[in-house]
Order: structure tokens, then C-alpha cells, then sequence
């Protein structure tokens, strides 16, 4: 195996900020955008980090989180209760503890969402305190759980959707290697702009290095993303893909880095989206099927779950 | 019919986003800055697109979902109650269907909001449950509307007023192509930038397509925007409109597109303003009726309610 | 009288957004930077116009609000209360329309903020529903007051202090016109740019118009805003203000207009502060007192309970 | 002792806003970023000031005022409720002070949480309404809490780790002056910049001044920290540092003031970070030790608990 020629720009592939010899073996960047390198020596359990958590975990999982949160809080405060004594709270008689447990369960529940029924309600000065604690306690939870509601929807994140596949295609006279893009989501994106960089094994005085290099695009600015976008880079003789070949770039390791922002016009907000192709999800010599039409009452329309497809070429 | 002939600056229709084939019989761009284009294969029942319409549907609307789907939620777990049994709660009694269901209906809105008066009260293990989870519920939809009611006031978003029309108009020695805007909110725009592009169909070898040119303003930028602006674009030698008459305009089906945008003072955000005309909005050789002027004790004031104002020139 | 005679640099003046006849009369913008102009015909009762007052108040005027608000409320429910007739509430007994307007006035309050102690409760259906109703109020004036009291709260403002006066002091070997601005907020401001603008009324063939001009500053943007910064303007032959005198500023009803921006480190926000002076707020031949020092451990102090002090001079 | 002569460029120094005689004796700027000025006059007590304080301090802190506010105000109107007599509740009875004042305040953080449990409940109209008022005030403390809440968690914060000393070391042919940053969050950083800033005292015309000097780093933008960043000057003959010994850095009092802005993809914020190192804190004659290298499955892996190592050389 010999590592491809790549007549790179000098300094060009400073900036980027892995390094040279980072990911020779794996990808940089998963397809998600995120980076694919271990931190170590982070701490997963600071206030800011596990917010940073609830922010961007599925929605799923955060709804699974806030009912185990509660039910724990409610074992935690029926336990105390048991423990001090039923007699602390009126309405309820001592019989056993799973009947005390439950009962404290419950007026535990009904004093952290502040529901407050009364039926039961404490009396001793202790158990006020508790409870008084508690009730507190279900306020500032509250608080945070707004907090992290809203953060969670109000997050400028873009939902592009990315074509499954980066191809290489005919382009005007030449090839191009393109990929599609387009808005899945309602919101308007507008003043979109790409960057996309080669990222690729070389031989550097006889060592493997990993090299980045910037990708002329033929447009890299758009009004508004209400359409699909195709991506091209024109392989041109300026391209340093000129002349390389599917097995260049498997030899190479190639991936295909993409940087992509934008304006969500819901709120003013600049969104931010990322993504990669290996040398695996790069099809040679093949274009994609157009997805645009007019329909019958001259209106444009798009349909975006066709946007990966594809079909060979020569 | 023919289709005008314009002469295109090369390259720069390109970067719109609306491709060449695009609207060639309807409007790109509604008066409202929204785009014209139907996209299939969106997800309208994704969280994100859900929030994203609470955000930017009618007040009026938004106010009747929320009490639709409070009476819902109740009458949702009011079956619940009732299906498991009214003897679950103290305060009632079991008389026939319809008083249990809204025994229930009621205790379960005072669950939900958690104002617990506590006449009706859960006993059983199994209606304690069930009001637990509910005032939860209760809560986290709290939590939810305080974010929606945050995210619908604060979003950026400018009220911009268009004059109904856009005119050509005298403007020095030439003609002008010209429209009026002003902030209709209490808030102040500042470094408001405009720019405006031509949409138009034209022949192509042979083959119907829809250009796009931006237009040169006179000015493009003014720090406030306190008073009324008159957007103009010169109609000289150098503009694409240049001795294009009436008839062109409606037989290239000419779109004007807006795009304004500035940054409002009150939250410091960039907020976005889009609109459009179509030929039919056009009116030629008219002219805007003057809107400032200072009243008896110096002050300068604008009757923003005359802002479409015009009268026929010529 | 006589209009001063000035060299503007062409165009320069149009972008402001304040149009040539503009506030002839009076001062464009107050003090405070809010812009001294009537606008009619704007819907003060729109939501978001509403929302907008209720964010930029003074904090006194908000507080009486919200208890006027609450007061007026409860008033109207209790009214219902009572008319609907207060034997629908357990716990209180019909005596008279003031006592009965009370306990349904304090009931309300419970209901209201969902504190629900139960000593009063709804029985009959149209109480339970009015009060189902009243709760969700509540609850949803609690998320919009949450939204408000962010609002005020995280509002990027700036907060600078400006000098009382602006002063045309000696500046190496010419004058200079100059004032002074510092940050009167614990936050630290970076990135500070200032732009000042000089408006004048002049006679342009003829007729009274009010002119614009850019003066130029010494130094226009600084990293740090963590002590005081004179912003001066040299008034060299390239300045409009060279060989204007006093007696020029009074007939042209000069107002120097201050435009700065920066960001707020705490939020990482663009902050907006316009100020201005007038004629008579500009005062010749005075400088600035220091107010810098080291102290006695070696660091720097700043007072700023004296960024208005002057001295006369010559 | 002999201050450093040194070459700086003309006006560069200006721009910074230290002015040129501060902080002469002690660091401008401490490590955590904040400036070393103290500044009097300022209202530490104006609510947005507070509001300020209540954002940055420490979740320790935090939790213990939010803690010590709950407590001090349910004594408050505890002591409000024993003064006007305990007979104004229902369900307790009149004892003693003591007991009267605990009941009042559990009664307090009941109505304050609005949890409302209504085993004691205001009679008189006197006692509900200062209930009615606490159950208000609750709410706008739960609304201020909440909004705290959030903008503690979402403030754009970049806790940057910056290493504990700044080097000289040897660089390609010469030296360099170099320190290493890398994230300490699970945040993604992008387009990340650094501007790097010396401040020494020098003599001009026989006086002693401190100036600013702009060091010109080697890479100065990144587009992600996703991996460590070491941050170099190269000291070359364009350096100010050029010929500067250790000596001339400890008389010149030096300092090396560091400002890092990049934005946060979470919220697709800009997030600002400063700090600074003292001539103590420069060791000379050092190197960093690696902290990035490939584990056993070819992914990258950087330690970030080992960033400030480094090894002598020469």
C-alpha cells in the first residue's frame, strides 16, 4: 500500500485543530457532527457538564430521567418520614412500614409538586421542617427543569439532513465531488455558508501524516435553504483530488470533513451543523435523482425523504 | 408573449437558493416573508417542529390550545379516576356516572395545577399514584409554558410595515423603483441594512428560466430606523430594469424579494425582515404621499397609518 | 442670526435614518438615548408592545403593577364568586355582600396562586369550574411573569455612565471636543466601539436643513472598559467643528449624537448606549478632573462618582 | 535596577483601555480573568448588580443565600403572623410565644411554597391577607429563582483550562514563547481565536509607563479545541521580546495578558476567556510534555489532567 501524492497548500492545514498525527486510524468527526476523540481528565459530574447532558440527551431519555429523579426523591423523603415516626403527620395511623412508606411516599409527592392536599399534613415540628425543606426543594426542581425545558427547545441546533452518500460525479465538463443537504426542519434557514476539508494520510519525509486541506466549492453561500442544496467541488486541476482515485483515498484513510452554518430566522440565532464522509460513503461515478418539482399548481416542490438517492453513472 | 431580455451579471443569480427552475408560475416569497415552496418528507409531529409552531402561531390560537388541552388532560385522567373508582377519594361519593366524572374532572384540575384544596383528596395506594404522576405532569407543562410564553415574546422578530405597494417612480433626472417601510413595534431598529433582488423568467437557449439579479440601492444602510424609509433602486443605465416596461414585468412574471434585516435594541438581536412583490403590486409612475413632518412644538412626527399612501405622477 | 457654514463630506449624512428636516426645532435623541420622535398610528395594546413597556419600566413601576394586576384579579373573581353565590364554596357561611366578598376575594387568591389551603373549596360545578379556570390563570400568569422577570433581568443593557457635560478642551496641540464614559455595572464590557456624530442645522441653498457628519475620534474602540475612557475628538482642519465657535453651535442648535457598542462578558452579548448633547451640555475651554490613581497596595483605582468633574482652563 | 528597552510599534498600546500608568505595581488581570481595578461609585446594591452577583458566585454559595433567604423570610412572617395574634389561623391555638412562632412559621413556608397543606389556614381578613401577599411573593421568588436558574447554567461560560505556567522554549531554529489551553467541558469549541498582549513597564522620557505590545502568534485561529491548543510567539527580531532576558521580564514587572474568544456549539453563543501570567509564572528554558496520543483502537486520546506538565531543556 503507498500513500497518495497530495500536492497540499503550504500552512493551510494548520487551523483546523486536530493535529498531524491525530485519527490515522479512525474517523475525526462522526456523522453526527461530533468529535470523535476521547477526552480524559473531565469532569463529568459538574453542575455545568450535567446540564450540558440533559440539554442534548434524547427526549426520551430525559423524560425516563425526571420520573426516576422524582420517584427517588419521594423513596429519599418517605423514608425519612417513616423513619421519624408516621405519628409526625396527621391524617395517617402507624400499621406497618410498607403501609407507613407508602403513605409518606405520597405525602411526600404532594409536598414537592406543592400539591398540598392536606388529607395528610405534618404536625410535629420536625416533620414541618422536613416538609418545608422539601417543598422548597420541589421549587428549585422546578425552576431547573423550566430552565432545562427551555434550553432543550430553544437550542439553535439545525437538523440538516445530510445525503447518505458523497459522490463523485460528472460536473460541467470535469467531475465534481458533491453531497446534498436540506433543511428538516420548519424553521426558515437562511445565509447558509459551507466549508468542507479534506482530511488524508501522507507520506510526509517517510512518515504517515495526516494532512487537512481546504475544498474550493463551486458556490459556498446561499440566500435561503427553503430547497435542497447540492455541495460541489469542482476536480479541477487547482483540486488536490485531482487525479487521485478510489484507491487513493481508501489507501489514505480519506475523510471528507463538513462545516456548515447558517441563520435559524426563528430566533435570530447562527446554527451550527457538522458532518463527515469516510472513503466508504463515497460513491464513484454516480449522481443523484433530481427531487425538485413543479406540481400541478406551479408551485416548487421538494420531498426531502428521497434526498440520498442516487443512481450510477457511465 | 415574449420574454424580456435582461442583461444578468454572471454568477450572481446563482447564490439565492431557489434554483433556476424554480416558481415559475406563482410567487417565491408570500407578502409575509414566508417561503412558497412545499417540502415534503418533513416530520410535523417532531418535538422541535411542535414547539416551533407554538412558538409562531396567533396569540389567539396559542390561547385556545392551552385551554383545549388543559379541559383534555383533565377529562383524559377524570376517566381514569372514575374507571378505577370514585371510593379512591376521600370528599365524594358514589352516585352515577356523570357526577363522579366531574367529581373527578375537578379534582384532577387541582392536581394538574396543583392548587389542592384537599375537600377531594386520593386514598388508595392507586389514586395516590396516579395524582402524584399527574401533578408531575401538571408541573412539567408549567415548566413548558413559562418556556413557550418566554420563547413567543422574546423571539426576534420585527414587524416590519411594507408599504402595500412598491412604485416606480420620478426620482431625480430618472426613474425609481422604490417602497416604504417602517417599525411598527415600540422597539428601536438600529443599523438596519436592506437589499433587493429581481426575480424574473427569462429565455435561456431556447429554454424558460427564472433569473435572479440583485438590484443597486441608493442607500443601503441607515443607523435608525425611527422614521420611515423609502428603499430606492436608480433605474440607470446599469440596472437590469433599465427600459423594461409593464408588459416585461408581467410577462417575465417579475417577483421583487426584500431582505432586510437589523439589530433591535431592546434584546440587542439581529432580527430578519423579509417581503415581496409580484408585477401585480407594482404600480408605475406614482409617487409616495410625505408622511413626516414636525408638529407645533418642533418635534418631528410620522403618521405611520400613511405609510402606503401614494398619488399617480405624470 | 446667521447659519454656520460647514464642509460636509458628500453622502455621508444620509444614512443616519433621521432625513435632512428632521428636528430643526428640538434635540433628536434624549439623554438616555431614547429617540425624541412622535410615531402615530403604532398599537400600544398589542402584546408585544405591551410585553416590551412591561421589560423596560423601572422596577417600581413593575412591582406596582404586578400588585395592581393581582389586586384587580382577585377583585373580578371574587365578584363572580359572590355573584354566583357563595354557597358554592364549603366552609363559609352567607351573611352579607362585603363579608361574602372577602372570603371569595381571599379564596380567589388562593385559587389564583395555588397555594389552595382548602378551608374554603368549591363545591358545586360552576364554582369548581371557575375555579379550574382561575388556577390555569394563575399558572399561566406565573410563566409569563417568569418570562418578564428574565427579561428585565438579562436585557443586555449597558449601563454607561456619560459625562454630564461634553467638554472643547485643550488636546496636545490643538482642542479637542471630548467626554467621558465609564461602566456602572459590575459586569465587564469588551470590545468597546465608539462612533460620534455631529448634527447641525445649515443652509443649503437656501433652506434650513439639518446636516450629519461623522467626527473622527482619536481612538474609536478599546479592549477594555475597566476604567474610564475619554473619547476625544481632535478638531484638526480635517474636522467639520474647525473654526466653529460657540456662538456656531447655538445658532445651528448643534447636537452631538454617541453611538457605542460592546459586549457584555457575563452573556456574551452586543450592548447598545446612545447618548447626546445638546449645545448647552457642551462646555468650552474646561477639562476633565483625573479620577485614575494607584492606591497605597499598588492597584488601580477608579472613582467614578466623579466622571463629571471639570476644570475651567486658559 | 535598569528597565527593559524596548522597541514597541507606535499607537498599538493605546487600544487596550489600562491606560498608561496603571497597575504598575500589581497584575492587571488575575487568572481567572477578571481585572485587578478597583472601582468606586458603583451601587453594588441596584438590582441588576445583585442579579449579577447572583449569576457568577459559586453553586455553593448560591444554594446557601437561596437557603438563607427562604429562612430569614419565613421568620419574617412568622413574626408577622405571632404579632398579630395565632388566633387568626385556624388549627392551632395559642400556647406560648415559641410555639405560636414555629407554627406561624411552618404556616409561612407553607403559603410561601404555596403548598398550601391547610391544616393551618388564615380566618381573619387581616391574616389572609398577608397570606394572599406571601403566596404572591412566593411565586415572583420562584419566578426569579427560576430565571437565575437558567442563567446560571446557559450562561456562555468557556472554562477554558489554561496551563499554570507560560514557557520559553526552544521553537523550529529559535525560541518561543508558548502556553497551553485546552476545554475543560463537554461542549464542542469552535473558530476559536487568541490575541496575546504584553505589559511591561518601560521608561519614556525618564518617566516609568507601561506599555502594550501585541505578540504575533504563529497559528492564531483554530476551528475546533477539540484536542489541546499550545499557543505560541515566536520570538524572532520582530518580537518585542526579542533579547528580553528573565531579568528584563522581572524588572519590567511583564505580563502576559491572554484573550481567547470562540463560540460554544451547545448554544452557538460566544464565549470570551481571559487570563494572564506574571513574570513569575514564565519558565524558562522548558518544554510541554505530550499529552495527545493514539490508543490501542487508533482512536485519538488527550489527558486533559496533564496539561501544565512540562520538562526542562538545555
Amino acid at each position: 500500500m503507498q500513500l497518495p501524492k497530495i500536492n497540499f497548500k503550504k500552512g493551510e492545514d494548520r487551523e483546523l485543530g486536530f493535529g498531524t498525527s491525530a485519527g490515522t486510524k479512525s474517523r475525526l468527526m462522526n456523522r453526527d457532527g461530533s468529535s470523535n476523540i476521547i477526552r480524559k481528565g473531565i469532569s463529568h459530574f459538574s453542575p455545568i457538564n450535567i446540564y450540558h447532558d440533559l440539554i442534548t440527551m434524547s427526549w426520551k431519555k430525559f423524560f425516563l430521567l425526571v420520573l426516576a429523579g422524582y420517584f427517588t426523591m419521594n423513596c429519599l423523603f418517605a423514608l425519612i418520614y417513616t423513619f421519624i415516626g408516621i405519628e409526625n403527620l396527621t391524617g395517617v395511623e402507624h400499621i406497618n412500614f410498607t403501609h407507613d412508606f407508602w403513605e409518606a411516599f405520597f405525602f411526600s409527592s404532594q409536598s414537592f409538586t406543592t400539591v398540598g392536599y392536606g388529607r395528610v399534613a405534618p404536625v410535629s415540628k420536625l416533620a414541618s421542617s422536613i416538609a418545608a425543606f422539601e417543598s422548597l426543594l420541589g421549587l428549585l426542581s422546578l425552576a431547573v427543569a423550566t430552565g432545562l425545558l427551555y434550553g432543550r427547545f430553544s437550542r439553535p441546533t439545525s437538523a440538516l439532513l445530510y445525503s447518505t452518500n458523497c459522490l463523485v460525479a460528472p460536473y460541467k465538463e470535469i467531475k465534481g465531488l458533491m453531497f446534498r443537504v436540506a433543511n428538516a426542519r420548519k424553521n426558515q434557514l437562511i445565509e447558509i455558508e459551507a466549508s468542507v476539508i479534506l482530511a488524508i494520510n501522507t507520506s510526509v519525509d517517510g512518515k504517515v501524516q495526516r494532512r487537512f486541506q481546504n475544498l474550493e466549492l463551486e458556490i459556498k453561500r446561499i440566500n435561503f435553504l427553503s430547497l435542497s442544496w447540492t455541495i460541489v467541488h469542482p476536480i479541477d486541476e487547482n483540486s488536490p483530488l485531482y487525479n487521485l482515485t478510489k484507491q487513493d483515498f481508501e489507501d489514505g484513510k480519506a475523510e471528507v470533513l463538513i462545516l456548515i452554518k447558517g441563520i435559524d430566522d426563528t430566533y435570530a440565532t447562527t446554527v451550527y451543523s457538522r458532518s463527515s464522509y469516510t472513503s466508504k460513503e463515497i460513491i464513484w461515478d454516480a449522481k443523484f435523482v433530481p427531487i425538485i418539482n413543479n406540481n400541478m399548481n406551479g408551485k416548487t416542490e421538494i420531498d426531502l425523504s428521497r434526498i440520498s438517492e442516487y443512481t450510477m453513472v457511465g
